[in-house]
């Protein structure tokens, strides 16, 4: 890419703007940062320009290839469906764009290994699945516990997967395609080694779940060196959406996913998690989207004349003539009255 | 500012890059989308240099005010020491250019209302204080419960400010001024009313607070309908960063900041919290973290050759494999062995 | 008392089978071992009468001193209204009965010095006052972490009291004298020092108080060596009953009443508590429980014929058919089926 | 049994008095109202000499069968091995004294099966096997929210039973038979229907378990509806006793064992627990401690003078003066020192 164009922003084709890909293009336009959506495409042209008409420089490509051979495209984010992953994802490597692609990697196991191939022969890692869990922080927080060896040797790992609902055309085998895939990826993520055999036991059905699904299903994992893993989906809650994990070592365990954080019980026999260390971590969330929504409304500003989204100099004063009076307490114990103007006597304030 | 600024990004000048204005520039230039860093200034010339010399198109302006003042910057962050508030923000309401101001507005009352009315006869909100609680999700929950009426009135609130060490040249004074001012704008953000008196009590302190300290410190509020505020603040526990607020309301009362989530207790004798209702609450930031370190990586591979930051191909490939075998146990209900290719069989893979 | 009583039982004369006092003798009847209730006393015989009659051995004595004299009457319960007490334990202590005296000891402090003088001129301690939270597990676990020297010095302590409502009687001073006594106990017994000087806070009342109750109220607290205790008292909260305590001390903080028993907040920055050890504790009250249900029902059986409250030889044997298939599939890995007859084939399983 | 006995004690002979049965003599003799230990059976008889000198009025008895004939026993408690179960359970029929058996009811299921019909020959109900659980405040909890058909249909159930560490003879088939038969009797206590297999899982074994123990085990229960049931069984955590239930069901789900109570997810997408709804439920457990203690401390104070294991007549004075300066500060609204004498000044308080 470009020398000018690295010392700006990445410029990314989202392929497929269904529900998904039309998240990641808010995403990237709205909340990452030093990269913008460049290129639109999905089989939808009207869709398609809608959304790219939203975004500043950002222009419909009408054919898929083309969108990853552009030479204004620096990396290519796949939001399409499964059954076109194959070719796209080949001719990122033809082309040497980087690419983030949605899960499935390609819709069986042969395309799948077709296309590990081809990006090794190739001798450069280009192509990144969106399995998202690796990224999020208790799921982090485990695998670190894990690492760093204080859970022992993990022996047994127990997964919950619930779902509030799932859409009419779910049947039984996208339960284990589109849902116990996160499981798969999150046990070889936790445990480092590869899965060697499955067996999926059917309950008697949940009454509330559509005709023929069979929900939940229960899936065991053996791995290569002998580990257990058990796991619970369940598409038809009709409670709301339960992710859980549970890493049970010879050193203790740790959950995630039980609304308190990680909690992790080891000897000598207690059960807790960790207090946040300082401010940074915990309002490190609060800065980040004090900051973004101060940059999005002073920007809106330049057209309403309201450049702030939060506290404002008024609450600036109230809380320095606060303190004054804290200040004064402070000194004498006694309750001190707030000196203040009121408010409407200034106009405008 | 221009139109095709606008197109792009938001150019902002950062005054004061000491710990939390060079945070804050970490920030705009890595996490924030549609802002970048253009101008750094610093009494201490050589840090700005350094530090803008890390980003794309930053220079550093000598003089806070012509910093301020420069056409091609469009918004102010102001992250100077207190003292020197007074004066940038007037110059930042001279020249219209929004502001955000890191606490304290200025350091005492009287300049603090002065800046209020200059910017009150301006008759254009421009200045935002930064009080980061009020974008918490937790304190953005509270409030929402209380805005919806479903602890009815609230009556009392308590609060702890619990910090493990402060600096050695923190004082008793500074614990109201620099940590209960929190406190204050937390009162004043829930329950929408200003506080009207104030009182300071001193139990006997901390035996590990540095000699003269008074800590831990209860502050009382009064608020203008009557309402009953207390908040302990503390600063040398020694055991990490705690920030608790609890409100009682004539229908029940949520606390957060218990390490669990928001957690309300209202009729009929219940207590909890509210399980995410999908995947988007849930992942949200894992979605977000996934994209903005593969940006990141990609960017960075423009020059190592490495553009993932996360699963690759194989993981695809291995997710595919374990689920055919799941696809073929939800049929058969037995164990299936999974069919994968070694790994080291594919030179690169 | 003679040794044959000491033999078998401690008989107990009750004073006062209101709400309170009949509880107790449920209690003395019920669940306590080595004790039995043998007289009642009441202003009101008729409800002193009926009570007598359902418990075996029991009589009723026509006046409250008569039934404290009486020499088939070891110890004595107090569970009268308040204005009596003090002739009652002056009459206790002058028989050399030992007495537990439900709170108040006496209505006002006069004729509670009274009976302290009168009791330390004995030369014995007799009475015991019902403030039964020392007895409650949490406040117990609670204590014994301070007299560790887990929290360190204790600083500061808040306290929580919320009931759902009050009789239509309860006034604003009964908010002091009947629920906020139970604070004042709990901190003299967790903090082992007297109390120097209280502050009521009135807020603004909770509008679905009954007119002219101050409720809820804020207690303040010194104490001889200058520790902080605040207590919110709210009787009318319309949720449910919440007691909650909390002790911040120098090396932490440690709540109980959270729902999740005690809460412990300690350097390295963890928050947490204790799993149960081993079965003992974790089930000791299901053995108490399983056993007192089990000799409620053998007794009962004598006329019902029915002498089991509980599992029954069929779950023996199903527990055995079912540990049977369990050690052969632990042999083999395989699902074993479990081989039981049909319950129905045996008349009067 | 005669009207005499009816109208004070069960007298019950408890055979074996190793661990198990020596706690159950503690607990009749001191926790359990209306029943005695009034004879003692061990095969080792100065084992059963020594404990029965402990017991006033109870006796040792040499040979069980004789015990379990004694006509001054009316019930018998089981805490022998198991192998003598069958022949003492046959004996208890024989004499038709009602018997609560330590679990196993026998060692084998041909056996077990031989004593459930001996009693329905007998056409009454005489024997109680020891599953405890089904006695626990939070097992009653969560088979009521079933029966009460508040997850609707359980649909799946999962478990986790785990040990820090098992005696030396532990083996493998003993995970099975004493530990996992307490979730084989919690599967049935739950969902009130057969378990009709079950399969063993052995995951690589914990390396700090003893050679050749297969430790932990994940057993897979089907019900006769089809229900699934899997267990985590692992004896040598070197953590602490954990043993966590969850239930599945169509409209939510529930979880005990998390040390926080039980916790449940129903619709509208909500997790937590009940508030305890009065003082009765909150601190039953102190009164019942509080008064257990003093009858204690009582029956011990005939011969050491010290009649009290609580607070005293000084806590109830000093509480006075609290409460006193409380209300004074009601009605003022200012801080009141409170008015007390030194406790130094009365001697023997």
């Amino acid at each position: 890419m470009s020398n000018e164009l690295r010392s700006t922003e990445l410029r990314i084709a989202v392929l497929g703007v269904g529900m998904m890909g039309a998240d990641h293009v808010r995403r990237i336009t709205g909340a990452i940062a030093g990269a913008r959506v460049a290129v639109i495409n999905d089989y939808d042209s009207s869709k398609a320009e809608a959304l790219a008409a939203t975004i500043p420089g950002c222009r419909v490509v009408g054919d898929p290839i083309d969108a990853i051979a552009d030479p204004d495209v620096d990396a290519v984010l796949l939001a399409t469906p499964g059954p076109t992953h194959e070719k796209q994802l080949l001719a990122c490597i033809e082309h040497g764009k980087p690419v983030m692609c949605e899960k499935p990697l390609t819709t069986d196991v042969e395309t799948s290994l077709a296309v590990v191939k081809a990006e090794a022969e190739l001798g450069k890692k280009l192509i990144q699945v969106g399995f998202m869990r690796r990224f999020d922080t208790e799921y982090e927080q485990l695998k670190a516990l894990i690492v760093a060896g204080e859970l022992g040797r993990p022996l047994v790992v127990h997964c919950a997967h619930r779902n509030p609902a799932v859409p009419p055309h779910f049947d039984s085998a996208m339960i284990v395609k589109d849902s116990l895939v996160h499981e798969v990826d999150v046990t070889r993520f936790l445990l480092d080694e590869e899965i060697t055999s499955v067996q999926i036991i059917k309950p008697s059905a949940n009454p509330a779940a559509p005709q023929g699904l069979a929900d939940p299903q229960i899936a065991l994992f053996s791995t290569e060196s002998g580990k257990h893993v058990d796991a619970e989906v369940f598409v038809t809650t009709g409670v709301a959406y339960e992710v859980r994990t549970e890493v049970v070592g010879e050193l203790g365990s740790a959950m995630i996913g039980l609304d308190v954080g990680l909690v992790r019980k080891t000897a000598p026999g207690t059960w807790g998690g960790q207090i946040t260390p300082s401010f940074v971590e915990r309002f490190g969330q609060a800065y980040d989207s004090e900051i973004q929504r101060w940059v999005d409304a002073v920007v809106a500003g330049a057209e309403t004349g309201n450049y702030i989204d939060g506290p404002g100099a008024w609450d600036g004063y109230a809380a320095a003539a606060v303190c004054a009076a804290g200040v004064k307490s402070l000194e004498s114990g006694e309750r001190v009255a707030v000196d203040m103007v009121q408010r409407s006597s200034i106009a405008g304030a």
